[in-house]
């Protein structure tokens, strides 16, 4: 018996190949985390477990693809960001975002009972994400994305870190700390934590100040002056080189397998985060710790 | 502290609206089921199990989402659809595909130990999904995707059916068996069912051969000659008045949350199945059983 | 010599597919023809040859893509009509769009000296046209699109009858006609028509009112009550053995090509244009009226 | 009156937006240029005049669109390129398309008798252009998409040239020429024009050897070794300062119109051509020989 009838409805799907030797960033959000935080009673401004959850998971997803090159991830959102070069699923982009977004909700949730072992999870109540892939055509640009996450998280911790501060220790109302916190700017805000709460904004956790990044760990680079020149060259590489054969593929995922996925909480604006680890702009594996002797 | 100089890469963000006034099917798949299905043993040629669990999952994506109007499901796959006159996430692809699979796989990982009791979910090999969005323009069509599906589901179920109790039952090599069946026609597998084997595949339970269909449940209406040319006329309706607004988008999706979700195994490809159910092509709620009397 | 080394940057080219099965509208439009219309002296508020030398054009392209069921024009814009069931360069938008736009521009252009005989064109000042495509799901939404051009013909040409009438009879400046009719509505439009410059706009030109609509001709059929229900039948008819294969599309084409390229000016939003000429929204030739006998 | 009950038409218009500071190439082909050629008598294998006229056209289209950095075209293809910062038609695909094919099908048209005045265009047989937009990443790779377009010039040239010289001069059929000249590399048909037609391929003239190339003429850079590097730099500085407003977009075209738009014959595959003339990969505007003094 023949399907050929029938068949012909396949003709109505559309391809979605991202653009070639363009950098793929899918970034995911929870939804409805707002409703969510109170269900299962997050703690404010910043739910230690909550945000160890959300890295783990990430770090997954980072094992499981390894053509990933990094991560980023701050509240209830993470970026994950594949190179140039990657050829995975031939860069159709509902692949890559539905793999990412399943991956990243099947750990969250077999993984929440490690991190929430008082709170199980409730039916009608689970915690899901929606994602979305953008393509940056430069790594000057990859990188500024990552700063722009980076920047969003320090604003926003900054302001809710005073505000559930009013809230919590200045015993005022949502609407009250709200109001009063309208319109100030950086330094407002640590003056209201250190003035009345003798908080030193400076001394609270990075995690909670930076965010955070996932990355295969190699040996780190000296950081030599004009290296950052470098990594422009190898962008501008002939490219005709640089598409790898299926075999290749393979051989790289392999060497990335073996390198360590590691959780950081440090400074991606500046030029030092990405000078040292030179093979997450390039994309192609540095020399694995034990190498090194 | 403003985050205007890194903003600008939001403008990389490109709009992904479906077409209006279009079905959209989500299709979901497992990644490497196959492989899967060895690690936690699941039984052939069906696993009742692995089938439950899918359909329950499903049936959890269409409670919480009650723009969808049907879902159909075979295997490790699952078809869901929304309505030309949905609204929900402005219609964006990326949005509406990603909440799908990331709640079809939060349940399915979550409800996982109700149908595998004795199997629990091992790390490194989580179940995934991957989904896409195809739009297609008519009911006609959609009709016909839906076919092709239940085909496909026959076709499939046929050949696994004689194939595993070749193996298992005959015990042939799987290689033997695949020889033996290249080429042969639907009679001939039901031969050999029937002669080798003593079964006859009409017999064999209808979750198998033909899938599940879930949807919202109200009151049957009697199929009438011509009703199915209502529905067409709906179809044609000018659309002006056809975009629900938002209110009234949310007060549809109350009353869609009122009426049971149920799972059929039931054929879908001739008329009668949506001419009792109307409510699913036109998109308006029917009258729920308690209404009836 | 090979041409392998540079080859890859193929690659990057993107489908651009229109979805199957929907009907596909090209509209053009002239690029600033307010200042071309200035340079060559058009005559306000409409200029006979202007519009002529549009249809004549846009009939031209008819005959040269015989896929195209229908055009309309207004002004200095012409929206042509594929059918749902069209195959022409396997329906890649830019293909479509750019085969449309270049034809009618060069018939523009080498037709001008038989409409405007008296005023060459100038370098530097050629008149030239951008387009798009947009997909319309089904006939009762061309239909409106289609309603929706004639409803703004409509809307234009009964202002701009009026504001010429004030600004060249009645001696008034632009911008006094503009601020007075500013927030009027037809009616008061009328008035000032008929009682300033004893013009009934109901006598005014139909190529001015109406605009154009230029088709294939054959028979016209007698308008039965619910004839517009077997259109929508046609519409509903399973696609698989609807889309027809090159041969018979060549087939349909050189039927096409016998028909007469008619340019018209009537109502196109009430149901009878469309129920006399079933065949516009058919896609299927009609009878050629020499076959009538 | 209104048009409001229409209007939901336009939302069916989809956005096109290209990716933000990537490369845009509009290619564009004659459409059916072989018949077109025959009916005008083209002469093999090349007609200065055709070229000549394909060129004029070009230079017209790049001086009515300031914001196009430089045009490579070989036979009936012409290649634009617009610079990663460009926001012309807020970088619409379908408008930046149609624009160029518009204009230049229109000037083609019009210069026509220029270049052919004893062969007047036929109604029924004038000629037209498709085209399509495809975006670069950065300007390695639209150095190599113009590199693949003049590599193939010179294939294509120097069969040509063989082929017609077999078939004018040596008296073959085209069967024949074809069939000897399969398989064969450069050196053979090189020695094919040497040995039996007495030609020197490298004497034959560059605007066959090399196509044309199109560009606005400033004051030309001495190579300094490492100048390359540079242009590399301009394209990895921070975007955000990148964008220019409109009045600046309007500015810099305004500085483009004063450049002269010049038709070269040279090689754009090695560095030299681009080194000396930095202005076009940086999109901002030299020195005009005027000011060089």
């Amino acid at each position: 018996m023949a399907n050929s009838k029938y068949e012909y409805v396949k003709s109505f799907e559309q391809p979605d190949l991202l653009l070639p030797n363009t950098w793929i960033v899918v970034r995911i959000d929870g939804r409805g985390f707002h409703k969510l935080s109170d269900r299962y009673g997050f703690i404010k401004p910043n739910d230690r477990r909550a945000l160890d959850l959300m890295n783990a998971a990430a770090a997954e997803v980072m094992k499981e693809l390894p053509d990933l090159c990094i991560a980023y991830g701050v509240s209830d959102e993470f970026s994950f960001a594949f190179h140039p070069s990657c050829q995975l699923f031939e860069r159709r982009s509902a692949k890559l975002v539905t793999t990412i977004v399943s991956t990243f909700t099947g750990y969250y949730i077999y993984l929440w009972g490690t991190y929430f072992p008082d709170t199980p999870l409730q039916p009608g109540g689970l915690p899901s994400f929606d994602g979305r892939a953008v393509m940056y055509p430069n790594s000057r640009i990859l990188r500024d994305y990552m700063s722009w996450r980076q920047v969003d998280c320090h604003i926003n911790n900054l302001y809710n870190t005073t505000f559930w501060m009013m809230v919590l220790k200045g015993g005022m109302s949502n609407t009250d700390a709200e109001q009063e916190l309208k319109g100030t700017i950086s330094s407002d805000k640590n003056e209201i934590l250190f003035k009345r709460f003798g908080i030193n904004y400076n001394n609270e956790e990075d995690i909670y100040k930076k965010g955070s990044v996932i990355y295969r760990q190699y040996q780190l680079e000296d950081v030599k002056a004009g290296s950052s020149k470098e990594q422009e060259e190898e962008e501008t590489t002939p490219l005709q080189a640089g598409i790898p054969s299926k075999s290749q593929q393979e051989k790289i995922r392999k060497l990335r397998r073996k390198a360590q996925v590691v959780v950081d909480h440090v400074d991606i604006i500046r030029d030092e985060f990405w000078d040292r680890r030179p093979w997450i702009l390039s994309g192609k594996p540095g020399r694995l710790p034990a190498e090194s002797k």
